[in-house]
């Protein structure tokens, strides 16, 4: 049984999911970070990947748990007992799809509650497709993501 | 000859696109209902099959007829003697992309009117593309689509 | 009994709305310009005058009257037998402020529809507001609004 | 000692406001509504009858309190011993603006932390300004306010 | 003569404007900072306090000068030689009445080009409104303006 | 060395860039408009050719240089000696991710700034994609792309 569920692609992760995640775990008594299972030609970190980097960088959270998973996340915050499901907020475009999505959800299972949570300032802008785009591109990603992700990004993209 | 044309892709129609065609249809002496003929790959419905749901969804609507059809809809509203495109218009996000085709159109074809319909509160947040994505993965889509688009999608879906 | 009724404040009339009347004025078999009934101290021009001078603009066009009135616009449509009321789109900021006031409209009266109209590029991002705020600093508004109401604004805040 | 605080005008009160605070009182132990001192001319209702009014709504949660307060929110939360400041997100217009305010509490208090819920679908476009503006000119405004808000609005806007 | 001009009322000047005025003051030869003369009602500081500081701020930049002024923009602009307005952008919520307003000098004075400057992340939802209201309330502003406006804001509103 | 750079797809290039790099080669001394290099799948222009139409549509412009490149901007930037980012702002839908993407330039090149500039209201909502689109059914896209560019996308699209 959990509290929460945070879910997401995470592809990879970066600092704005950490700074969310990090806030949620103060809300909540028990949270899951919940890792879309993704075909792999669609993303550039597999499953387990994705599992294993948000995994290594939460371990100082002891109320975190990091778990793959395929399905409705209103089925899956059921299955684990959650009433809540945690939403990061930045500014600008994401916010009415945002808004759609937590409309369908609570269509779908209206006992639970969407909270959405606000990055700092200074992650308002951060979005992990750019961060690979840039990566690819040869930029240092450092200060943007878990260094942790900044290696395996660098290593996965430019082979070193 | 018909007064108005109501263009999608409704792949599938959803109630919010009943709404508005119903509204229209009170409006307009006579209503097109015109279905993009798309290749089988980027729909889960063929053309035929969208035609057909759709015909089936407004049977009780005597001056609206469905069709599918190919090229600019300006050039469709041509064709058939049409003064009118109807769009319906939704909370959020798809307005200013509405804006900059309705632009388009009114640049190709200066006679013909663009006219926004809003749906009812309760669809103001539904999409063909979340309810697809969602009923693939085993949610219960009753309500918001018509039955009949209901029961052909969990059977294309999910073989039931 | 008239068809359409298209409210609104026209503190001045500009050619965005003569754009948009003269669009609706072909769609609806009778339409209604209803000018808002404002305390003076709010408004430039009287509820007198706002009347007078859509009328002399939109003299040519049959079908369309003219007058003010007080109250809910929802009131005013069911009064006149109007099942419609028409709202002018513009690109930008004013699109979910029109949305919740047609809700609100629709949550009211049911039976009565808004139908949004867009009036042309060149006059996508024209308000009243604004041109009042150029003509006061001695701007020359000519081309923004029709001729008549040009010369009684350049009077009323220039004296000439 | 609260755990989170509402901040709000509440002039008055809806039911977009009562479902958020609902939801809010099941996420924390303890909850303060809050509510902004405001000259009587800047107001419909006085402090002392908005305080009432929403006590009167919420009589049934034991776990929420409400009270006036003046000055910063952020000092307010500091006082009672709050981590959170509860925020209720609607489609639209104003999320920006309570990005631009959530981002300058916390750089006055960086901890604490703002937590935005949605209020449910019939409740999204529901304002207390238009409320009052609709109520003014003898719309009929059940449903949108509680009952208790619907007969003090009446009273004191028609006199009945 | 100068090439550009960035107005505004600047009441009171803070960071982002200052950012965006160094900016501004490297790309063009000189720069006018332009500030609106208000009627003293309606702004905390009166046109010379405004002019006063803004110059205080920007004493090291060579090529800029700071004057009241009334009337149009593009009237200045044309006064001045400038064929240049500079403006700042901010995520969020003053984009379409930028755009708005933009475009209409650029009908008044077709000769005159409209540049955009972004400043920086840690600037982007900085409000002078807001800025005010926290001060007013007895927030520290430290850090969101230059030292010497936080000092005559502190002295003004609160007497110390 | 230039003094600012242009970068863009311009898969075609149309009226409303050519009237942005029109302005911007008078705002700076030199400019360089740079091509971004893309797989021939996802272009309907090769990069050479997208090079020669654009250095055909400048040939009156002395100080524009029309290259392709490819990876960052930002390292681009540096290698000419570039100050600045040159990018055209158009109401509506592709400001938040314009806004995302300078503020990751300026995390990665804090030295360069992006200046924005407004296309001519005629040009407020034209997009690439959707003149390959009409193109594509058919449309005469005379008006709104440079001549060459009509009659080179006829020829690509019709075979004539």
């Amino acid at each position: 049984m959990v509290d929460a569920v945070y879910p997401g692609s995470f592809d990879p992760l970066h600092n704005g999911h950490l700074d969310v995640v990090t806030r949620a775990a103060k809300l909540f008594d028990s949270l899951l970070v919940a890792i879309y299972e993704t075909p792999p030609k669609n993303v550039l970190f597999s499953t387990e990947e994705r599992v294993e980097l948000f995994r290594g960088s939460v371990a100082q959270l002891d109320n975190v748990e990091v778990a793959p998973f395929k399905g409705l996340v209103t089925q899956l915050a059921r299955d684990v007992g959650a009433g809540y499901v945690v939403r990061g907020l930045r500014a600008g475009y994401d916010f009415e799809s945002e808004f759609e999505m937590a409309l369908m959800w609570r269509h779908l299972e209206p006992g639970i509650d969407v909270v959405c949570m606000m990055s700092a300032l200074e992650y308002q802008f951060l979005y992990s497709s750019r961060i690979k785009e840039v990566a690819r591109l040869g930029a240092d990603i450092q200060g943007l993501v878990p260094e942790q992700v900044a290696e395996r990004l660098n290593a996965k993209l430019n082979g070193s």
